[in-house]
């Protein structure tokens, strides 16, 4: 089964808002195993919009259509699409009921626009709306499914999921599962180049390459009669490219490295503190995004003046005087000192060269030190490259959660 | 001048990430005065896709794609635009070059792959990527102007507001002008409320609201024949909406409010440090997200633990004994304890329940006290609210830097 979305809306056009709308119904769909090929916006212009509709008609199985089922003028949606698929629209009485309940409910009195939202095209199945006042619909016309549904993301989400997928389930007869794969410390194209024979050879499952912030994954989907089934053709292959990628693995359907380091601290009864030089808070910012951190979470010091380093994180001057504040010697007197000041298991110091400015011939832009104390013992690391002061700190920042992850005992 | 959106990659079809390229590029191209017919999203499928560059070609004068420009082999624009408007891919010496460069400077070995990124229509016009590796590029074939951009919305929506823009902006005619009033402290509709009048008499200038994270912003856009005479449009309306919304506006075409704050320190020769619990470090990571934050910013402590907040702020036991972790002393006392570990002007305290945990009847989840202490005068801010973690952090590191702001001697 193919589907297709058509957002109707012209203050999406105007960038006004973001078409948010369509990832739930498409991240529904997938699950669903229902393949989504285009995705349309279209402005509130009923030709343009009819042009649209006859296209995806051509094309695909099911549409659905977001927005544009409103009472005022130039709400059209359900108009036009009637009109494509020859159908009348009829005054629905219980949507027309529903919606003088919900205005006397705000004492309000109901303006007679409203009412043109209780028509739906004859012979739909109406979708009731709990979340605002107009309802969505169901329709089949020449094996063409339609579904409307309103726009306001608070009420196209729930309409999506409590009212559509119900409906849709029993077309699809089938289903699709995915795998993420997560990687750090493999770029994506080193991670394709890894991953090409296979992936060029398989048609179900599918493996496909994606990039993220500083990292990257892959993802392995199965379409097959029932969950379990694809879950059965999953397996082998989730472990085959798990093999592959080796080390660099640090997860699979994990939702980040601070989420793998955050359960792997809780779960071994261990503590955790930081040390900020050049990423100025956002390794801490980062581990405290995941509610529950103060399990394992003790806090943090951004020394950004070399006297905060001294004074606060105990690193020794002639330290600082020696190698400099960006060096390996001082990252690691970091690490060790903030875990004394914190009393915890680990710590971590970061001291580097964000940029733009700041850097020299000896120590460039992008340079930085990454080292994490565990108990006595130490790892540190080294990295490079300009990438531009945001993705050197958040580089920064998952190298040491990746160092942390490395060490947990 | 109509123009025609496509993005293409599978990534949004399945509803992993928003389009939200589309907003940034629709929002410009609004305010270039170019109107938008038509959003379309494909998949990483060249079929599909040329099927998508035709219909758009019929309708459109400009036709720009966003994605499938990276290494990988589904990655397909560049190869499908050329074969549709009969144009060869030729190598572009200095893209590779430039491709060449960004690998060794992260000390790692440009795959092959990687080459052909560089491969551009030939008679094109390179569009230089700054933020990543692969190149954009514009072309116009038969009247209608083709443009490429990269997918990732990080390289996206620079390489359209400083490569895209210029380049449209010649064909546009005529010139556009806007400055953005920044505002903290009042809500969109808030906002809206004051200058609604204003905004229904207006044509050209015209003025806009627009919200972002904890706060909002008003633009107002003039068109003219240059731009001098779009400026002198511009001038008693900006005047007058500011005059509208009061203490409210934080700058006029500041970049944020960390930039507002920053700047008025390092005029002043004044320095600061911050004492975070529930916002983690993200105040310091918004502070040391400029480049020359050192300038005035000494650093920070993250004390999500009590034992941090007394051992190395010095708040006393028993002030947390008798109002809580989360109370108007606790965070008097934090700032004032981290302005005087790190010896500046200016000290910040922030505590609070992030949530969605953590809450009681007493000291509900959103409930937060930002506390700013300068050289022994402080200000202190209850917030209240749960706007989920994420909102509930970013505004009450806002709501810092606000404060900071305001007290500026």
């Amino acid at each position: 089964m193919k589907a297709e979305l058509i957002a109707v809306g012209t203050e999406i056009l105007l960038g006004d808002i973001v078409n948010t709308d369509a990832q739930v119904i498409s991240q529904g769909l997938s699950e669903l195993g229902i393949d989504v090929y285009y995705q349309t916006v279209v402005g509130d212009n009923p030709t343009r919009l009819e042009r649209v509709i006859r296209e995806a008609r051509e094309r695909a199985d099911i549409i659905i259509t977001t927005g544009g089922l409103g009472p005022t003028l130039d709400d059209l949606t359900k108009e036009t699409l009637a009109r494509v698929f020859g159908k009348k629209l009829t005054l629905h009485e219980e949507s027309l009921a529903h919606i003088r309940n919900f205005f006397a409910s705000i004492g309000r009195e109901m303006t007679p626009n409203n009412e043109k939202q209780a028509l739906l095209p004859e012979g739909c199945l109406p979708l009731h709306n709990d979340w605002g006042t107009a309802p969505g619909c169901a329709f089949e016309a020449d094996g063409t499914h339609v579904i409307m549904l309103p726009g306001p993301p608070r009420e196209c989400e729930p309409m999506f999921r409590e009212r559509a997928m119900p409906y849709l389930y029993k077309l699809a007869g089938g289903c699709i599962v995915s795998h993420n794969i997560r990687v750090f410390g493999l770029g994506e194209s080193a991670m394709e180049d890894i991953l090409h024979d296979k992936m060029a050879a398989m048609k179900n499952p599918t493996i496909a390459p994606y990039a993220k912030t500083s990292e990257c994954f892959a993802r392995v989907t199965a379409k097959a009669e029932s969950a379990e089934a694809a879950e059965e053709m999953l397996k082998p292959v989730v472990d085959e490219v798990v093999a592959l990628l080796g080390e660099s693995v640090y997860g699979v359907d994990v939702d980040s490295l601070e989420q793998v380091v955050g359960d792997g601290l809780r779960a071994r009864g261990l503590t955790l503190s930081v040390a900020e030089s050049c990423t100025g808070g956002l390794l801490s910012k980062r581990i405290t995004d995941l509610p529950g951190a103060s399990d394992y979470y003790k806090g943090g010091v951004c020394s950004y003046a070399n006297e905060v380093k001294i004074n606060v994180l105990g690193v020794s001057a002639d330290t600082l005087a020696a190698y400099g504040a960006v060096s390996p010697e001082t990252a690691e007197e970091m690490a060790e000192g903030v875990a004394r000041l914190m009393g915890t298991d680990f710590g971590v110091g970061i001291t580097g060269v964000a940029g733009p400015g700041g850097g020299t011939d000896e120590k460039p832009v992008g340079l930085v030190y990454i080292s994490v104390w565990f108990r006595g013992a130490r790892q540190t690391r080294r990295m490079r490259g300009s990438l531009g002061r945001d993705r050197v700190r958040n580089q920064a920042a998952s190298t040491a959660l990746d160092l942390i992850r490395r060490m947990l005992p």
